[in-house]
């Protein structure tokens, strides 16, 4: 679901044609709708709403300050991980003791950064980290909260690279490891281990592998409490699925319908941490068409856009809904899903400049008639979009856009020749 | 073949320490060794000495302006895909006239700059990208030379995201096709379309393909000569290999030996673009290990570098041998092969602090023992390292240091979190 449509044939973003931001803004050009993150955080607010749980975005799926700034004035707390998402959040206004600090590498300067910031959970990942975290607080005097991220072994059926709570994977501790870790680490003075951490990874098109996960969680919750250990919050982590074609994912109310009541009366804090669900959809990347080509075997539509503005075609084999941002005659408008077909369209490949095969947005897709100047809007690429662009091939990066009704500011401006080459 | 070894346990870049300059610049951070740039380079001019080569080194694969410098004061020219790589070559103090300008996607701001700043040669890569140029080039009354890039269709045997000469991929006209684009465009008056280019894919541990290739594209040009159209100069690209592991990639005067044969004689101005074989063995990242972790069924030696300082691993599944920068007690000088085993070596995943699975830099390879602290150095890692980098998970990017004899010096600073927010 989100706030882009066409209106007589021309795409807009709520009530902004995004052709007109592209004269202005020049492409490629990323695009988030205001209304369309605000819109998902409140469904995941809504439907979890019996629990009260602290909503932590997920910077890592789209940073941008005025992003974060939005969410955290719509009360979001933040999940980050890393030093630079802690000062991301922190700029745009976060409450430190809604931040929830994961990853499996924090070094010693980002978690002293966390613990003078205040943040509220650090998310610990394995023994030595813990080891790490609780000599840090104890030589800084100052009590922190830990999560123990737990792997209960669930297949969330999503690709490799982004699966993250199997057992062979770098993440968290095995569930069975779990009680030995609170046997060890459960009683420190500085590092108050009281919280559970689930992340099973993304994006997860069903709401049992959570089910599945939380009910392990809770056994060993129970086990943990038997044996006098003080557990009070659970974050059952993101993942959440989104819309890369139409009704592709579960609402958050289909999520919270199974998991509310898995954990009504539990008596723990839960904490989310919604990250594509509310900002996948939020974005478009715009690009234009710069050459039509004929190869050997194949038709190419070449863009302004390559892998260095979105590199998950390339890296994780993702499928972006690509269509025209204007309408030529005859072309109708479009149902969002990959193998949609227009009258008169052809089988292309939508690839960037960038001098190597990886680089394409998208391979084998029907696209209307498409000529040189033509605008292409690359949809839900709101999501590890711009967050994951590089200056691969020595390329600016493109700038990003906020609209919210009628109206659009840049909110990271284009980057330059200069900036390229900016510290050398 | 590189300057870096280790002399009494302990990894030396030319004559400096490798933990010096981590303990000074601290981690994960790129260094490159001056004299191992130049001697590759310096080895290529010598094997193809008899043709009299311009040799474009290919800036996409390692970019840094010192490094730039360096070549240029060697004579070097420059391959660039983009304008951001021309305004690096020519901050570098690069002769316009030596440089090649490839890709396929060339913005008409990019072309214009190109004009203006009066560059060697325009690969072209499509009928309309060669209209283009023609427009561009009468519009700014100047006389520009073009090379067709031809897919000459053979198999350099690397993987599918860096083979670019067959049939069926974005790059150049088919070789059927060269002769009708001659026909079409071979008299136009600004654009002079006087040159074949060719680049089959990188790396290729073999002279065959370019035999082969230059074979067929030898029988074209005496085609096109028998039309009575000038062909005054053959790009063979670049692509060739490069030591990942130890003897590995054939000497450049071996690609020579077989290649020479073909071209003598052939009166035309050859042109080289070699990168990789420049650039990749002059490079390490150094790294520093933060927590050793023993996973559910695999064992982790989680380091500050990450997929977003190096993605090749992720991207491309491509080994570097990663090998600690100071030999502990018993553990022995390694020979640069993935399967070399230490004795008393533990078979582990060297994984970042990126919070999804993608983000490793070797898998199932065997260590000396490494603990908390220590430094590991990932090898070869000079061409599509730095270049690739991104600032994903809000990570600056690490500094890249130069290494001349006894002196280094940081040739690009470490990134801050205020850079990471720049133009927001």
């Amino acid at each position: 679901m989100d706030f882009f449509e066409y209106r007589n044939g021309e795409l807009f973003c709520e009530d902004v044609a995004v052709a007109d931001i592209a004269a202005k803004a020049g492409t490629p050009v990323y695009i988030y709708s205001a209304a369309t993150l605000l819109h998902h955080y409140r469904a995941i607010e809504q439907a979890f709403a019996e629990l009260k749980p602290l909503i932590c975005y997920s910077i890592k799926s789209l940073a941008n300050l005025s992003v974060l700034r939005l969410l955290a004035q719509a009360g979001s707390g933040f999940d980050v991980v890393s030093g630079g998402e802690i000062a991301r959040a922190l700029a745009a206004g976060g409450d430190p003791s809604k931040i929830v600090y994961a990853g499996v590498g924090k070094t010693d300067r980002e978690i002293r950064e966390a613990i003078a910031a205040g943040i509220g959970t650090f998310n610990v990942e394995s023994e030595a980290e813990f080891e790490n975290l609780a000599r840090l607080a104890a030589e800084a005097k100052r009590t922190v909260h830990a999560a123990l991220r737990v792997n209960p072994d669930v297949d969330p059926k999503t690709h490799r690279y982004t699966t993250t709570g199997k057992k062979e994977t770098k993440f968290g501790v095995d569930i069975e490891r779990a009680e030995r870790f609170f046997d060890r680490y459960g009683r420190d003075e500085f590092a108050r281990l009281d919280a559970i951490h689930l992340h099973i990874g993304s994006p997860i098109y069903s709401a049992d592998p959570y089910v599945e996960a939380i009910r392990k969680t809770l056994d060993l919750i129970a086990r943990l409490r038997d044996k006098g250990f003080s557990v009070t919050a659970l974050d059952i982590g993101g993942g959440f699925g989104a819309d890369y074609e139409e009704h592709r994912s579960p609402a958050a109310v289909q999520y919270a319908q199974q998991i509310v009541p898995l954990l009504r009366g539990s008596g723990l804090a839960i904490i989310l941490e919604p990250g594509r669900q509310i900002s996948c959809n939020s974005g478009l990347l715009v690009t234009q068409v710069q050459y039509v080509k004929q190869g050997g075997e194949r038709n190419f539509v070449i863009v302004d856009a390559a892998m260095t503005d979105l590199i998950r075609p390339a890296l994780y084999e993702a499928q972006h809904f690509i269509y025209p941002v204007r309408l030529g005659e005859g072309v109708p408008v479009p149902q969002r899903k990959m193998d949609f077909a227009p009258p008169a369209g052809t089988k292309v490949d939508v690839v960037g400049g960038v001098c190597e095969s990886s680089d394409f947005l998208a391979k084998d897709r029907v696209l209307p008639p498409a000529g040189r100047g033509d605008l292409l809007a690359v949809f839900s690429a709101g999501a590890y979009g711009f967050v994951m662009a590089s200056q691969y091939n020595s390329r600016p990066r493109p700038p990003e856009v906020l609209v919210e009704g009628d109206a659009w500011r840049i909110v990271r401006r284009r980057e330059t020749y200069e900036d390229l080459m900016a510290g050398e």
